[in-house]
């Protein structure tokens, strides 16, 4: 261990105690890799401040130190933003331990929660105020609001309240000279120059540690309608999304499934049934809420809207529920996609987004186009359709040889990347850019990560904050 | 004329052709100073290219150069951060020739409009498009999409959608280097680190000429109700506010008014007459719009949810109207309140902003303070109280010396910004801070400043983005 190390962990020993300065290898060893376990790091302690004094205190030693820190909540993240890099030379701040709710004004609607706090708990406390924190994800339980707002999460409700960075009215944050930035205030409007709490959402950690943040609340749900469609293709998929939203504003949930991945669900995940009765390319599925302004039950406005589809032939079939036993039935198959195409074999996984009304073609070109440069895979896209993002998935196929991912996925992804940026897209749509993306990156927008550099370089003039990440 | 801004001339007009750079005087004469009339400044040309690619060349020619350039669309800012400096160092670039409606997506809700189009227009053109541009303030009939992007824009409809933040759904801008941003694709999600666009969003050009922007779009409005209501505190008026917003998403306006600026401009302003027979300590303008969702007429929704609240009392009159004369009449008292003030004696006036929930307090506790502290002067806020933000005006009353604006004005302003920070707000809610309050700004928020500072000097190294606005 350095002496800078050491005397950082000594230093945040003395002032707040052990226990703020965790150094015990069985207790850091868990949060050394990544969720989807594929990057491991080393870390000689984790830090765990309380207060966001603590963190700007720690933040201004280890500026003075020049040691690194990896702010970390839940660890949940998807491309190892949260991972402290092999060598060892960044210790960990986790924010857990900052896990306050420290207001919640139903009236104004807005909470005020703390970096620790879990997706859940603010999901509970705002249903206890009759109001509802509208944004989730299958990581509800563990992710919290601090690595929520950092990687600018999105989730299966963005289509009507956006991702993240349209919840966040402000943040509180500790910036990389050790000064506390306070955007808590909820002002509505405030122009006095550059937003820094926009440019601290979806930072990633690299300029400054969330401490805190001011979220949007919304009404609370009164019921709600599921319907699971049949249909020919992406394309009727959004045509069917495009006459929704002519008629409602009240539609949260639009998922496209292709019918490889359904089928691999029913064959892997026990307990599965198929919606529909009959054999339909592509499906969807549609969630619409209602919070109390309703003037039907939502199952009734859905099935109004649903009607004409149907019978114009755009939907092929329709099972629609306000039944919460089927709904759940009906989002477990969607959200069990991904194991299920594990467990059927080698998989690569692609977070992108195109412009929304270009998806349906894309989805079916580019899946042509991989499989058609590798041979023998089977490449589809599912999830959010309605937001331009889908989970572009490349299966190595029965034939796949047991090296398939590590042979070919470097390739593969390139492909998909480029189909991505010629498209005019994003290669991360909601799961941010971490080490996993960081090169492909550098390589595709070597202008836009020129730009991020130079503020990076401004705002983090020694390197400190999550080092590594995002930009070299 | 230093060689500097000859040579930039001189290629400008050699590249792109003569008219691309205006050096007659009398051209120039009416962009030199702001649209209040008090700052004035020097510019030995006005830039005028008509393609991203020209103000991509010009930006370059000024780096190699050295000239700094000054951005301007319609002039219509409020604090000067159109107007060049009067040591005529730098030369204006003027966006006013790209005024072209790239492309209209109905179906999609979004339009391309080039920086120098008109507000107005985008207005019409929305609507021809059977949809709408929600954003609109007094100068719409002048001021450009660039401006309103580089100031982050308010207005009077900010209350159900937004400032221009919330309606910008990509930027292009030409950045320091001369390098071209491209946010236009509109991607709904993309996590490819810090947000450029919404770092150019109010950066009043200080970081880059925006040169386009893909903005939102929302169904047309079928129709409207106006309310005019008399209360007795703005306690009050905001008690009104929380009771319609839980009963109805469509109230758009939220202005109010205190008595004596109703008065002033029955005084003054021609062809007015009080909304309501009697006399009432406060007033609250109310719009209702309908964008074909509405299950009832708005007059009558409207009607519906004020009824209770004048049956007990929290309301003491009221007129609703949705005959379109007397709305536009209602709304005329409102608009003119600026100019009964100024016609009626000299007039200090403050856009600020605080919590919401904390308004009705400041605008009482404020006024009593800058009136106790400087006799004789008359202070109250009128405006958008359901953002957070009214327009705190300061007049000198009838006693005023010739001098009060001169003598008293840097004493007052600095008391309403002290007011304001220690309320926990903002000393520009929807201006921007420009040349004239940039300062204060300074002064105020040192810590702030700083940030902005050194991301400034990051992307700008060269100082050539509108120097000497927004910081020194």
């Amino acid at each position: 261990m350095t002496d800078a190390r050491r005397q950082l962990i000594d230093e945040v020993r003395a002032r707040f105690g052990k226990r703020v300065a965790v150094t015990d290898p069985v207790e850091i060893e868990p949060w050394l890799s990544d969720w989807r376990g594929r990057y491991h790091g080393h870390s000689e302690a984790i830090l765990a401040p309380s207060t966001t004094e603590e963190v700007a205190e720690i933040v201004r030693l280890a500026g003075a130190l020049g040691v690194p820190l990896v702010p970390q909540g839940g660890n949940t993240g998807m491309v190892a933003g949260a991972t402290p890099q092999e060598d060892g030379s960044a210790l960990l701040l986790s924010l857990r331990r900052m896990n306050l709710i420290r207001s919640i004004d139903a009236e104004a609607g807005v909470a005020i929660a703390e970096a620790g706090v879990i997706l859940a708990n603010l999901h509970a406390a705002a249903e206890d105020a009759d109001r509802r924190f509208p944004l989730t994800l299958g990581a509800r339980g563990s992710c919290t609001i601090g690595g929520l707002v950092s990687t600018n999460a999105g989730g299966t409700q963005v289509l009507r309240f956006g991702t993240m960075r349209s919840l966040v009215l402000g943040v509180e944050a500790v910036l990389a000279d050790g000064s506390v930035h306070d955007g808590l205030s909820g002002l509505k409007k405030d122009n006095r120059g550059y937003s820094l709490d926009q440019l601290l959402v979806g930072a990633e950690g690299t300029l400054g540690i969330i401490t805190a943040a001011a979220l949007r609340l919304v009404p609370a749900i009164s019921g709600r309608a599921v319907a699971w469609l049949g249909l020919g293709s992406p394309a009727d998929a959004l045509a069917v999304l495009r006459e929704l939203e002519r008629g409602t504003s009240h539609v949260e949930g639009f998922e496209i499934v292709p019918d490889d991945s359904l089928s691999l669900v029913l064959k892997h995940i026990p307990g599965t049934r198929s919606p529909l009765d009959g054999e339909h390319d592509w499906h969807v599925l549609i969630e619409l809420t209602d919070d109390g302004s309703l003037d039907e039950a939502p199952e009734a406005l859905l099935a109004k809207l649903l009607a004409p589809l149907i019978d114009s032939g755009l939907i092929e079939d329709a099972a629609i529920t306000s039944n919460e036993a089927q709904a759940e039935a009906f989002w477990r198959i969607r959200d069990s996609i991904s194991e299920a195409e594990r467990t059927d074999g080698p998989t690569l996984a692609h977070d992108i987004s195109v412009p929304v009304g270009d998806m349906p073609r894309f989805m079916i070109e580019a899946a042509a186009e991989v499989e058609r440069v590798f041979p023998g895979t089977l490449a589809s896209g599912f999830g959010h359709l309605g937001d331009g993002n889908v989970h572009f998935h490349v299966r190595g196929g029965a034939t796949a040889a047991a090296d398939w991912y590590e042979a070919q996925a470097p390739a593969i992804t390139r492909l998909v990347h480029d189909l991505v940026t010629a498209a005019g897209g994003s290669i991360s749509a909601e799961h941010g850019i971490g080490q996993m993306k960081r090169d492909e990156l550098a390589r595709l927008a070597p202008g836009r990560v020129a730009a991020l550099k130079a503020i990076k370089r401004a705002l983090d003039p020694k390197g400190i904050m999550n080092p590594g990440k995002l930009i070299a």
